[in-house]
């Protein structure tokens, strides 16, 4: 039986004083697999994850595990409690607009300095020297400065401490409506098939203040900048951002489902000793970061949001089509929305109800078959 | 053909001076029938009402009409131009709190005032003069007094000024996750059975501010009033609170069905001279407003909505349930939700996070077969 | 040396299961005189009352006691901890509308029935045997019912319940901009000298929901039914709201003179036995609530407030002008606002930017010198 | 007499259809001055620059203008118009919290190649030709691509292709509760002794997506390149950032004084020909963009601001204190907040109520005299 310890995390105080903690559940595994680190709702309204760690924790009761793991549900308790009438506003900071998702910290330039007091140590001690230097980056970060830190800092930080100590990071998200993806680093592809997800996102080396990139690109770089030195390195920390559905919404039964999802991933690497998880048989497909467009509302209007998610929607098929009452009788009071080539709908916004500028679907503009 | 008229009023400023108008839509039937007022979107998220208009205003196209027709779509423009985060924010002013359909007038006083004048005029005389007492005092209160009116009041007023002029009113609302159902004062019950809607709330003679009740009180207390001094009359107006679905979606499909209901009860009331609209063949049930009953959330959490709408949910069968993940490990994770009486839910939350003492669902606590 | 108890209510818990708190405060007095009931920030914004308290329990350590005391700061956490960008949104409920300040309650029924049962008593017998009907009452709401109370209920019958149980009670509340005001019954008109504020409210006896109103209407309405039934009967109990001045403000200083414009109150009452305390020497000016008056924008644009709270403004100078630009050239920029009659403006809109309808001020209509 | 002509731009619409325009006003001058753009209100809460363009067009219409003026006050009014509870929630779109004064357009890499394809162009053809990339680029933006414009791109688009037709920017906004203050690039140093502002932030080359750098990077990269070209390059163009002072409120009188300080600026850069304009004799101070910095609250609580703004608060002296009445009795209810340099505080947080990590300050934390 998996023994599960609990520690509390504080993340913010509020006006009242009232201060907003995270339960950390840990399992120490048996010292031999690579470790995890797992979080949910980093977004407010992206709750569904914090079902799929309690799916996990359910499941990981009776597994034999082999690598430490961590699970962080409500990582965010701030943007988790901040009810906007009835919906939850939780995808940025509400006094300053930041996304919650990229406040996370990355100093490039240390690694080239770090790369050039190398000598000749095995990867094993590359690794822990470089970790050290990570982990240590974020607790400077934390420690009080004189000017402080924001609020999205301060947890965002806290967060990325544990998460830094991990050879594996799976960072839970929904869209808003929105079918199941995943971001997934170019160099860590052949991982995306163990996911029981069919469309994937391969991001590039760059950072942009997100979790993932901020636990994948130190390794990237570091591995790159050892290989133009000629020194062998094997890259094997991955970090992936899970896109479980839609947003506002709870579903134990498909949290399970997830929940079996990663521990198919987690038992490929050798995370769990186990082979009862078996990934799904379905196709996967790609697309690059690049082409994963977003597809913004030519004019303000009601929308009737037609296209599927997850299938091919031929060129000048309609996306959508715009309700424009005030233009019934004297203009067009319904307007089809479409592209001029075939691409694949992946979600969509979460209200009928859009400005001009609005951004109503994101589709991969080109894919390709994960192989 | 029909001929479909369009007009625009004015119906608030914003801070830039921008202007918020409302498209009215006007049919002149033959004289014959009763006339009728359809408004849709009082509320800003609940904008399904306008497709089922925009579907009512294609079908009537090629219909024979009798009765005069007024249709008004986005009924409240500040209400559903209020986007708050990617959702509307349309259930009360954003300045004020006050609910948008709560803001009609009505003055009960005035109506024994009038029947104690009343001399021997027969029924159509007497619907004529209360009707211009309607008609008179919404205009006085729109009329500019010194100190104003709220943008709520000049909104509701205006629209009121145009229902007080029909027989027969339809308000089309929706809920915020939610199946079909009907509000319907207790004297129209019969009127119920030509919408295809399953559940119908009988609503008693109490005014609350909403549409409906402020265009068929003044009537049903008219005719009480008469009914004590021996004075026959037959009271033939109806109102109707339409709830059409869930809010934040837009369905053309959808909302021809609902159109082809609305008809239905038209075709019935005689406004339109054809038999194509059958009422479905479907069982309806009833429940007296004081037996439909909002459920609160016992704890703060994030809920699985569990129960089907419109279907008996047995007592001790679980509502829905509650995930606390701070409670895991060393208390109740997930909590289940349930009463000890047999209800059948109508509508649940918007959102699956909740505070402690949020609304999680509305059921009928009692309810009966209607015929 | 006074002694300050201190204990903690729980009000409400949020959907990441953070529990929201409330710290009471007591002050056991010499069991002589009256006790009173002091709370403040029901209304989010409303943040000045806590730094009253704060400086009245600095005041009280060194004063004589007699009647107890209880002071509650942020009445309401889930209203205090609500930020809307970067302002506290805290006058409703931010899912349903409804004002934080219309949950208390009130069974005017019961009244009736009490005094039916009444014998010969003594008046502090009824005192007690009525304040037992009021708690109890409150203590029934809380008690869980099996449809259970909403967010705003659970915060307000806590309160309702602790002030049930004092002779006086004092609801410290702010308006948006605002010059200090006091609502106080009619019938306790002789205590408002008390207090350092200028302008006064007198309320009749009628209960909208608001804390005053629940714990002075029903004693109110008892003296008024034993009256009727020629039972003599002295009222003693006293309620009122004060306003301490703008909203989203807190400043110590100006609190230090507001908790001793209240220790003024108290030592008049006999709660503290001192004669430290001397009202100021000011004009006082009463008003009437049915003409205490809101005006409302007739047009949306951007306001200039002119007039200064406090002092006469006279028929035809201006309130405010309202600047609009998109007028500017082929139109009128600014639009000067004003009344046709002599009135006293107390407070205005908290911003610059209002909607047609929006209250830009209120005022006292008709006026009057308290003496 | 100057002539002031009006035109009106469509900036947005919402989901009513309702069209959200900008008026757009401008004064031919005589042909021989530079040329000018100041708009306002770019932020939704900032509206006194609407007032000063009120003024600004009152004054000019009496004044020999040399240059083209073009004012567009509103500029935003998808963000003027969107109130949240009371106040105005305008620093970013309510959807995607994207920060509306960060959405500008500048692409460095296109200087480089223009520099490249010089030949021996005098300066004014140079100009023309960068001018004409400029403007072509935003041309290029705003002509509708497939996958079309997000709100605030459309809107900035907008402003920004008639800021690049001009020589001097000026963007007038506010802080949330502040002083006046002046944003200035580096090389324009001299003109901000021309205002009567007496702060100043001097800013490096570097586009982070606001107006100001956004019209000033490129000419400012341009001369640059020229320089290491060792081709002369007189730089003139001239971008500013006119902080106004405090946000939600309109003062005319204000205004009046701050469009004299802008006209005392142009008839430095001889816009208008007059001698009328003298800028105040005040002590201007500076300080370099990297040392204005921002203190972040260390803990959730209420905040007495003790801070004046603009003048030396010297090293420990409190910043603010911070009420904590939950902590009374068993804690520490009021917490002094100081730094241990001397700094000068240019503004303050909006509110009284913050959580931890929410922006208390804006501090020059190293100044020094402007001459």
């Amino acid at each position: 039986m998996t023994t599960i310890n609990k520690t509390v995390l504080s993340m913010g105080e509020m006006a009242s004083g009232a201060k907003l903690t995270v339960p950390v559940y840990s399992i120490k595994g048996r010292g031999e697999g690579p470790s995890v680190y797992i979080q949910a709702n980093m977004h407010g309204a992206e709750v569904q994850g914090n079902a799929v760690i309690y799916q996990l924790l359910e499941l990981l009761k009776t597994l034999p595990v082999l690598g430490d793991i961590t699970l962080v549900p409500y990582a965010n308790p701030v943007g988790a409690n901040h009810k906007n009438g009835e919906y939850t506003l939780g995808r940025f900071d509400p006094i300053t607009g930041v996304n919650w998702n990229r406040m996370y910290h990355y100093n490039q330039a240390q690694i080239t300095d770090f790369v050039d007091h190398l000598t000749n140590q095995p990867q094993a001690e590359i690794d822990q020297q470089f970790q050290q230097l990570l982990v240590g980056n974020i607790e400077q970060k934390l420690e009080h400065n004189q000017y402080g830190l924001t609020t999205g800092q301060r947890i965002a930080y806290q967060l990325q401490k544990m998460a830094h100590q991990a050879d594996l990071v799976l960072d839970l998200h929904t869209g808003p409506i929105s079918s199941k993806h995943l971001y997934c680093p170019e160099y860590a592809k052949a991982s995306a098939s163990y996911f029981d997800i069919e469309h994937t996102i391969l991001i590039p080396d760059g950072f942009d203040g997100a979790m993932d990139e901020a636990t994948f690109c130190p390794w990237w770089s570091l591995s790159k900048q050892l290989a133009t030195k000629g020194i062998a390195y094997q890259l094997e920390r991955e970090s992936f951002t899970v896109e479980l559905g839609s947003q506002e919404l709870i579903d134990l039964d498909v949290a399970e489902q997830d929940a079996r999802s990663i521990l198919s991933y987690l038992q490929y690497k050798k995370v769990i000793d186990t082979s009862e998880f078996v990934p799904s048989n379905i196709t996967r497909y790609g697309c690059y970061l690049k082409d994963y467009k977003a597809f913004y509302s030519p004019m303000g209007g009601m929308v009737d949001y037609l296209a599927d998610f997850g299938q091919v929607l031929r060129a000048g098929q309609p996306l959508a089509r715009i309700l424009r009452m005030d233009n019934y009788g004297d203009g067009d009071a319904l307007h089809y929305i479409s592209l001029d080539h075939d691409v694949i709908p992946i979600l969509h916004f979460a209200s009928a109800s859009v400005n001009q500028g609005t951004e109503l679907y994101k589709v991969f503009s080109k894919y390709f078959e994960l192989v």
